[in-house]
This record gives C-alpha cells, structure tokens and sequence, in this order.
C-alpha cells in the first residue's frame, strides 16, 4: 500500500509573507496544490481546472450540503471554497499537498481532516502587520478596521495551530526552510512508520 | 521567563549508529549531556561528574526510592543511571539535552518527564543489524542469542517513541539532518510558542 501524503494548511495575516514562504517552499519540495471552486464568473484567460473549477451557485451549494467541500465561504456575493476529492485522491497517491487558506477556511479542513497539519505564519512584527493592514495610505477607516479586526481574530486563533512560522526580518528563506523541518519532521512521525517494523525482520 | 531547553531520548539497537549518529548532532547543534551515576568503582583516568558521578550502593538506592533518578539499570552487580536534578536544571536554564539510553532506560524517563522528545534509530537493514549482533565471530550462542532478543524486544518497543530516524546506507549525515530537522520542527511547535501572542500586541 503507497504511504498516504501529507496535507500542510498554511495560514497567516496580512504581511506575514505567507504567500512568498509557500511559493518557496514549492520550489523546493514538491508538493500538489489545490484548484478552488468558485461561483463567480471566469476572468479572462482564467482556464476552468486551473486556475478555478467555475460552477453553478446551486452546484455549489449541493457540494456543501454533500459534504463534497473541504472548506467554504461567501465573499461578495460569491462562494469560494476547496473541493475534498482532489485533496483525497492525491493523498491517498502519496503526495504532499499545500493549502494556503485563512483561519476560518483553515479551521474547516482541520475537523474534517483532522491529520492536516496545521502551520500558522507570523508577521515579522506588530509594524509591519500594520503597514500592510493600512495599505497604500487610500484605504478608508472602515477597512483598516475590518482587516485589523480579521487580524487579530486570526491572531487569536492560532494556538489552534500545530506549529507557528515566525517570518523574522521578512527572511522567507528562514521561514521556508522551518516548513521544510516540519514536513521532514513530520515524515518520520512513528504513526506514519508503523509499516517499518514487520518489514524489518522480513 | 526563559524558555525551556528540549529533552531529547535517542535509543536505538545494534548496527543502528545510534553513537555515532548523537555525536554528529551534538557537533552540529548545541545539546547539553547528562554524567550518568554509577556504584562501579572508576577505572584509571575516570574522573567524578565528568565520565561518571561515582557513588555507594546504598546512596543509589537511596536517590532510586527518592525518585531522583530518572531512569536506572543494573549491570553485572552495579546499578547505573540517570540522576533527574541536573537534566531538570539545565532544561529549566533553557539549554537542549540529549539522552543516548536503551529503551528501558528511555521508557523509564519518558514516564518520568512526559515532554520528553522519543527518537528510535534503526539500522539499515536486518543484515547489518545481524553483523553487528554476530560480532567478530568470537561470541558464544549464548551472548548471540542474548543480543538478538534483546534486539528484537526493543524493535517492538518502537512505536513508544515519537519519531523513526532510519540510517540508510549508513548515511550517519543524513540520519543526523533528520534528527535536526525533529529538533527545528519541535522547537515551531505552538505549545511551546504561546508566549508570542502576549508579546506580539504589545
């Protein structure tokens, strides 16, 4: 029987570089992404399987009543949400897969897939949070409000989480390499060996 | 408060370079080791607290019924073992430790300190493990016989530890890669991390 792969949801609030650290950690171990669904309309040169699996509101909503969605949620007007199968299918092929979803999306995949390994990225620091929650300097007060509410929601919940990513000094090398000692680490769990012992005096 | 140091339990059976395996982890990163208490007498050239904290018989049954040890045996009439106050006092100043011991021992300690990080070394194959528990080809059946069992009792024990580190070909750099990686991973791990939500708002 072939090893089932590892899942890694990775969150973080704004300016955590978790973006940057995943799309390194890409690079550098392989790991299967995830194609979303959602119900709003494709954008020009967005390819259906690609970029979005593009589905009817209905159809969507007949996925979460069948349990078919990993995690969901509605964001002006639209679902958005990753389909389980996939994500199961390539698992059970032995590969690792990377979920780069918020807390709320995150702790969705968690109760359903309770083996997911959860990884909460860091902001360097309270500054650089807030630079990126205020923006470019455009943004209305109404909006810095509910990022840095959404920030600190997702701050609140990250004991949640199995490991925590701090991206110091933004060195997202540093913190790529510290997701690649947990999946390392993670691999040589004895739960996922048991198999090694009756082959060892085999 | 200072954070505490990491206890790390290496075990492992013959042929599984376990020895060397500790002695490239501790060139590589920084462990503290604990002196072991035995009643044998010192040999030329041992000196007190540094190969060996020598003492009496009944001051080490003593420490047993005391519970300062955190694991013992005993071996061709001399107790040896590990005396809990310094790996306590060096844990608590925030230094990593690591334990070279055999199960029994390992198993003893994990009891004793739960937080305890298990690593089980295995060697690299059935065939190695066999040359190395056949030895030179001197040993009588007995002394084969008596290895072998004690090899495969602590096989079975394996899945009391945490993590499988596995010395393929040999390869003593890469097992101690893995055995950094388990330390990295570890040190992430949000339980040990719950002070930096406090920090980070304020």
């Amino acid at each position: 029987m072939k090893k089932k792969g590892l899942l890694f949801i990775i969150s973080g609030p704004a300016g955590s570089g978790k973006g940057t650290i995943v799309k390194r950690v890409r690079e550098l171990a392989e790991f299967d992404f995830s194609v979303s669904a959602t119900t709003r309309s494709p954008r020009p040169g967005e390819l259906e399987g690609v970029h979005y699996f593009f589905v009817g509101k209905q159809e969507f909503e007949e996925k979460i009543a069948a349990g078919e969605m990993l995690e969901y949620a509605e964001y002006v007007g639209n679902y958005y949400g990753t389909p389980k199968k996939p994500v199961e299918k390539a698992l059970s092929a032995g590969k690792n897969m990377i979920l780069d979803i918020d807390v709320q999306g995150a702790l969705q995949v968690k109760e359903k897939l309770p083996e997911a390994i959860m990884v909460f990225v860091l902001p360097p620091d309270f500054a650089t949070l807030m630079r990126r929650i205020r923006g470019r300097g455009t943004e209305s007060p109404e909006i810095i409000d509910k990022r840095m509410q959404k920030a600190r929601v997702e701050l609140e919940c990250f004991d949640q989480y199995d490991y925590i990513v701090t991206n110091r000094d933004n060195d997202v090398e540093n913190a790529a390499q510290d997701v690649l000692a947990i999946l390392k680490a993670e691999t040589l769990k004895t739960f996922r060996n048991r198999d090694i012992k009756e082959h060892f005096f085999s």
